[in-house]
């Protein structure tokens, strides 16, 4: 090894790990020796950029919090995330997008009908939709996880003194695969733009603004859950949005209630428009 | 942008970067987000697998402190910070290698001829060499920045308790760019083993252990510096050094001292063996 040169040095370190033959440990991780050895080659490094790529995820690091993970944001903007969504979609189903990070895997149960934004300001909206699976069954019991900013732009575990399961809810789809509530329509927001990743798009002359967007999880039994987000048609920054999330067959339309309109569904608060999300899952492996 | 897919997704990452065109920024960043997306697609990476690489720059983010730098442990064991060190060589000078996470640079200036290790265990042995150009001119006055590990292979940064400057010392070359001091022969080490990057070892049934070593930085004005270190011959892991820092050239000779031998240079203590280390560096650009 003392004889290892630029070019022979990245067959020596995957020598070095003694991973099971054609195993993904192994696929990964050499996949990843060579992407960055022949990027540090390509581009020749010096040891000044070098030291600052190391700056830069020690600084993404320091201003990581259980509540706050810059290196998925790093991720996010990179389009690196919106890249596994993509891969990982399923023939026929829903497209996925992005987790983001301000999931919490305890949100409330609720009956179907209820409000999200219960004394919120903001345009209260019924978002009634079905799940079925690829064969266009309809999946009764199927779990509808989401989660929203508000009005504002904010979600409510960013605000100190604000019940972080604001604007969350579970529900479960009835017999038909259908599911309704109401909320109010959310509004844009930036990414955080305070830390490293911010200063990265500040030097790219990049804003952080995504699109107003619903996040949901779906899952029902025998299925493969789905991630996804749903925008809303004529709105800002969906053609830029910061973390590449938005997919056409994810824009959905925001129609007003007319006058006397009967929307089908009992709703605990009356809407003033309605949106239709409808979400597709594929069998599990 | 609501229209990309798998493919046209990296070209629409690189667009919202609003760099100079043909900068340095720009072909850092554009072969960075090209390896890092030719890197998922290849290997069609899974949520799950994605969500296991965030979750280990997080964890190396939170066990790094000003004293301990995880991600330059991460590029050591990697190979990629020897690679840097390869790539940014100069032809006709001394080989770089590994500045490791151990370095602080206002170590004290010493006198030609002082003992680094004043009261320490081990074998005391002589260092001497010389600085000189690529045409083969010894360089006065260059500076010579040492420090190493002790008898026991523990650098006294890492010990509480220990002043953080033993084991270390700024020397100056004389008139003929010779430089000289005792110290006592390191031991070999293992890097920190306790993190996610001990954990990605043990994964990789990878051991942790460095040769013995000495760090040096040499400096002369009008000169390109160079980070290096100097290892022995005949010595333990010369040839699976953890992070890939050997190299043919910078492998020394330790010689006992013969009975009755004059060394030639006036030292506080007398030495038992003797290593001759000569330095060369390239002018700067």
């Amino acid at each position: 090894m003392r004889d290892i040169d630029q070019f022979t040095i990245t067959q020596a370190v995957k020598d070095t790990f003694r991973t099971e033959k054609g195993s993904r440990f192994e696929q990964l991780l050499h996949g990843l020796i060579d992407h960055l050895h022949d990027y540090t080659r390509e581009n020749r490094l010096t040891h000044e950029e070098w030291m600052r790529v190391l700056t830069f995820l020690y600084d993404c690091g320091r201003i990581s919090t259980p509540e706050r993970h810059e290196f998925i944001l790093l991720s996010d903007v990179l389009g690196f995330s919106a890249l596994v969504d993509m891969i990982n979609s399923r023939d026929g189903a829903t497209e996925g997008s992005n987790l983001g990070p301000f999931y919490v895997d305890d949100a409330p149960r609720m009956p179907l009908g209820a409000d999200l934004a219960a004394g919120r300001a903001g345009v209260c909206v019924l978002v009634r939709g079905k799940v079925s699976d690829t064969r266009h069954r309809p999946l009764a019991g199927a779990i509808v996880d989401t989660w929203q900013a508000d009005a504002a732009g904010t979600y409510p575990i960013q605000e100190q003194g604000q019940d972080k399961m604001d604007l969350r809810g579970v529900f479960e789809t009835d017999d038909k695969g259908e599911f309704w509530y109401t909320t109010v329509l959310p509004r844009p927001y930036t990414v955080p733009y305070d830390g490293p990743v911010g200063a990265l798009l500040r030097a790219g002359d990049r804003h952080a603004w995504r699109p107003a967007h619903l996040h949901f999880i779906l899952r029902a039994p025998g299925m493969s859950s789905i991630t996804t987000e749903v925008f809303f048609e004529n709105m800002e920054y969906l053609d830029e949005d910061a973390v590449f999330g938005v997919r056409s067959s994810l824009i959905a339309r925001v129609r007003p209630v007319r006058e006397g309109e009967d929307p089908g569904v009992t709703t605990r608060r009356a809407p003033e428009a309605v949106v239709e999300v409808d979400f597709v899952l594929a069998p599990a492996d």
